[in-house]
């Protein structure tokens, strides 16, 4: 796990004014990477990082300042926009970029009047997904999510007997994720009308969203050697935000016996920023098991593990309908959860499990947490739980009412990590945001 | 539909002698793509094309011939080592470059003398997987197939529902797919022995094999926009042999409620050599419904898939033991079926099927077909078919019996199409064939 550094002291401040804002994602201690180009100029994509509501720019930034030696070789590849050689380089390498930011950002900083000149605000930037995703895998770490929706299909048995031993994963789609603010169509496919013996082609009608966490990869195993727990952390890069939109009609009726293909593989979204674990390791937690639940096996446990697996991230639904943005009204909170809370699995864990077969990771590789949804009734990561599988439906503050989405709805998920009692001693370390809105389906 | 042309001539033949062989894969009416590096050189990889015994090395061939301006431009890329380019060149120009080709290596061309340089042995060669390989989707395409298999977890209700309605699929995992000859270690995992409720940790002990055919994917759609029946045979680039190795305790313990996924992301393994669909065009068969099964859906429907949609493909299976290779004894066929039987959709359906919500293809997208089971007991496609999912042993030549694959085990898929009375009017056209051996698991 990564040691607390000066990085992460919580009395830093920048010369980037707003990086001192009340609330805001991204205090000088963040320093999440995103990929962008500037709109009104449409050049090269470059890796950026997110301070306050502004852009160090990188590849101005490496030529502006006198940086070591190591630290220019390091930004070489992210000023031409390739986040994925940034990922591969070493704990050490990654600490020491980070410090040389951090520096620079820095109030007093003697680099302020070169790096202010590369500073691009977020509002100018064209983001694009974070980095080349090679495979995307989806898990589904949330207990109290299996077990409604499992609820919702089998009463009196809604946790599979595997759950508690196997962190339940399946292949996702990549070449359709997103980034934060690409509007999709409602998608087509197969249906089968309750009571009905034969499907028809129609748009989803129970479309929804989930409330996911992305984890991006940075470790590239050889086939057939596993990634030991002890070495697990080491293969993570960094967590944004995962919507990871489901057509719950279309998934009802496909998904036996292979799993969901469709009613998922139309449109995922992700959140442009990723948060580094470095950036993270203030907010690292026990991981525990409840009395009378198994013991993880072998391959899944360790003493980090044990010690600070888990990660205290609050995350959050937010709903904007049409009539909503078309009144002005803000957007509506749905529900807030906890990753810690949520999540019977660590990170680590997904790591150590999905390669134990010898399977291999690659640099850019994206686990999606699966929903995460905590143990209340309102703390469900997906309106299929919130509804109770569309039966009730949920009041929205100007008296709308929504099953599931309807054409026009915008979704945003929100995550921070912050320390509970709002003490200074941890400043708020945002994810930022992924929003995108349905749009009404393609027609014939 | 591609239609017949000059290079199709069964009378055709080729100054490489070896592509007159008996038996050949590789005449000049095939000329199948590979990616390659010559094995003493370790030098950069390149695409040929295989002839005989021969590859036609693209990068050499490009420098000593005067060849057309659009060819020597489509040239480049192979030379490079891109198939990727090639695949999303037009139909019209793919043609264009087989047309060149063909002639060039016909018997009397006046390139011979130029080109004979250009020609490595096969057995000099060292092939890699033939493209980049974007995402990965398996389907579940033989009626035969999901009828065994369903018939051993379920008796009285073999078949899902939704079977003859929906083109079953799932996303398969990328990184782990090698080329043909790359050997791999028995996985380890998660197992539910018999009768109990604890799973334990262990090496599988029921390995086995899936005979699928491999479709790589030329088409870019939008995300959105669905590729039509009509314009789904152009998204198909051409096919190639894949075994996708699968563990089935592993696979019955995990794959509740999300499908198989450890079960399968050790190791998948392609043959080398892409037969395009210009190849494969005298071979093509119309697309029929049995009587009493429903149509496909209007979106699955199009006049040149009725006509010619299925493919006669016939696929093979052979198994030699670490005892057979021993002793010098050649394989055993364990197996034999046809595609056009096995398959209950054409590959334009599962093109049509996999983008009708939106869901974008990329170039270089591979589909595997699922397991090509015939209706006859003996036309499985796995060992969990022939040996009643382990209950009946499967007799060898040499006395030796298998339920599941043991160490040391080779397995070799082969595909070939040929006229069915043996006529010359067609020559036979193969996809090579497909090896791996099983090695023994990690230890600890």
């Amino acid at each position: 796990m990564t040691q607390l550094n000066q990085t992460h002291d919580a009395q830093l401040t920048s010369w980037v004014p707003s990086a001192q804002a009340l609330g805001c994602d991204f205090p000088i201690q963040n320093l999440p990477f995103g990929r962008f180009q500037i709109q009104a100029k449409q050049d090269d994509w470059r890796i950026g990082v997110a301070i306050g509501d502004q852009i160090l720019d990188l590849r101005s930034a490496l030529s502006v300042v006198a940086w070591p030696a190591e630290v220019a070789r390091m930004l070489g590849p992210l000023a031409a926009g390739d986040l994925n050689a940034h990922m591969a380089e070493s704990s050490v390498n990654r600490s020491a970029l980070r410090a040389a930011l951090s520096t620079s950002l820095q109030t007093g900083s003697a680099h302020q009047a070169a790096l202010a000149k590369c500073l691009v605000a977020q509002s100018d930037a064209q983001m694009s997904v974070p980095c080349r995703i090679g495979d995307y895998t989806d898990f589904f770490t949330s207990i109290h999510h299996a077990t409604s929706v499992g609820k919702l299909f089998r009463p009196d048995n809604p946790l599979l007997p595997n759950y508690k031993y196997v962190p339940i994963g399946y292949h996702g789609r990549a070449s359709s994720i997103n980034v934060s603010g690409t509007n999709f169509k409602r998608p087509l496919g197969q249906i089968l009308p309750p009571g009905q013996e034969t499907p028809v082609f129609a748009p989803s009608k129970r479309l929804d969203y989930e409330l996911e966490l992305a984890a991006y990869i940075r470790a590239s195993n050889v086939q057939g050697e596993p990634i030991s727990m002890v070495d697990a952390e080491d293969a993570l890069f960094g967590l944004g935000l995962l919507n990871d939109w489901s057509a719950r009609d279309v998934q009802a009726w496909e998904y036996q016996p292979l799993g969901p293909f469709l009613a998922k593989s139309f449109a995922s979204t992700v959140s442009p920023w990723v948060v580094t674990m470095e950036a993270l390791a203030p907010f690292r937690l026990p991981f525990t098991r409840a009395e009378g639940d198994p013991q993880p096996m072998p391959y899944l446990t360790s003493k980090a593990n044990s010690d600070s697996g888990a990660i205290n991230i609050t995350l959050e639904v937010w709903l904007q309908t049409k009539t909503m943005a078309d009144a002005g009204a803000p957007a509506a909170r749905l529900s807030t959860s906890n990753f810690a809370e949520a999540s019977y699995w660590t990170l680590a864990q997904l790591v150590a499990h999905h390669t134990v077969n010898g399977c291999n990771l690659q640099v850019g590789d994206m686990f999606g947490s699966g929903t995460q949804s905590g143990p209340k009734l309102d703390e469900g990561g997906s309106l299929l739980e919130l509804s109770k599988g569309g039966k009730q439906p949920v009041e929205l503050p100007n008296g709308e009412r929504r099953t599931f989405l309807e054409d026009g709805d915008t979704v945003i998920l929100r995550g921070y990590c912050q320390s509970p009692d709002g003490s200074p001693s941890h400043v708020r370390i945002g994810l930022g945001e992924v929003r995108a809105t349905v749009l009404p389906a393609r027609v014939g």
